[in-house]
């Protein structure tokens, strides 16, 4: 059986995740579609149908188990094993990334931060000194790095994603607004932070009288 | 009717848009669901159900008008009007934000940044001038700001978020990593960038023999 699995239903993968965390810490044993679906403001039918793209985890009537949902979840999303992170790019928010604990909470473990600027080299943020970008090949060998995220100017992105490419990373996390070109075998992925943004404000243009996202939970007469 | 439009579906509306604003600036006229599906990997008729929560845009056969179908989706997004925007935090994620040129091309105008260190307070960004925090209730009320980002730590963003609310503002786009209480009539967003990673892990656990995300286009067999 061949399945498309969209960046949709990934994203929802994650949402549910993180209610399973939440109910883990509270000690919460079952789980139902219902209140999978609530958070993201989807349907109970499309939570289990996401979930039954994996596998079957639930049973009817019955709900899901939090603990081994959670833990089938942590494993198709790849949180079960870490993963060696090089950031490119010592400016705003490369900094910003550096300083976020959250990503080593998930298993993203950034070991080393590259930058081109010769004032920047050598520079520390936080436990990491600033190395030349030239010597990313040689780090990402020896460190065994496969994820790259780039945190340059547009104009210099391509030309560090080919870089990634040649050290042998596997993905790229790209925060810079252009597009990049890589090889099949390397995963691309951009953090376009527009995305957001719209997202409010269609809630909020919605708000003047158009139709609401349902992210709240609440309903919303079409006009 | 009532219908209700999840997160997911206003995520795949600007994803279909950035299609549009490519295809309309190398003159294309037409376009077809399974065209607009395929960077978003998800199906054709996903495509026309998105498009169908809103009215009717195409036509069976024909595909839809390119430049219809954007002036469509930017009415829908909020993107037909210009979004007045404050920051909150002048440290390296609100620099960054200020930094990007993107918010201000898609109708996100940062008028104002604040913070409440005394060393920060006065200093310029870009053409900003960073301002007490403390005074943001009558800078919002002058300036007509709508959307408050906040970019502050985790232990301050509750704090700034009531202010945001007093200070009048209808939506918030939150980047710390905490959940925020907010009233009905104010929309909350939380930017989580985990999920930007761990869409790649999902992807590269893929590869290790997992099903595999279709964002790229391509179909994987599944265990």
């Amino acid at each position: 059986m061949v399945v498309r699995i969209s960046e949709s239903t990934v994203r929802r993968l994650s949402h549910y995740y993180r209610v399973l965390e939440e109910l883990d810490a509270e000690g919460g044993k079952v789980v139902s579609s219902r209140r999978l679906a609530e958070r993201e403001g989807v349907t109970p039918a499309q939570v289990r149908k996401d979930l039954s793209c994996f596998g079957s985890f639930g049973r009817r009537g019955l709900g899901y188990s939090v603990a081994h949902l959670r833990s089938e979840i942590r494993t198709i999303l790849g949180l079960d094993r870490r993963w060696r992170v090089a950031v490119a790019g010592a400016g705003h928010i490369g900094s910003a990334l550096l300083a976020y604990r959250g990503f080593a909470e998930q298993g993203f473990e950034v070991v080393a931060v590259f930058d081109r600027d010769p004032e920047r080299i050598g520079q520390r943020i936080g436990t990491l000194i600033v190395h030349d970008i030239a010597t990313m090949p040689e780090w990402s060998m020896r460190e065994g790095i496969e994820i790259g995220v780039i945190a340059t100017p547009a104009a210099a992105a391509q030309e560090v994603a080919d870089l990634m490419v040649r050290s042998g990373l596997r993905g790229i996390l790209n925060f810079a607004p252009r597009n990049l070109v890589a090889p099949p075998s390397v995963t691309v992925r951009n953090v376009d932070m527009t995305l957001e943004f719209e997202s409010l404000s269609f809630a909020l243009a919605a708000g003047d009288g158009r139709p609401v996202a349902a992210g709240s939970g609440r309903r919303h007469r079409r006009r």
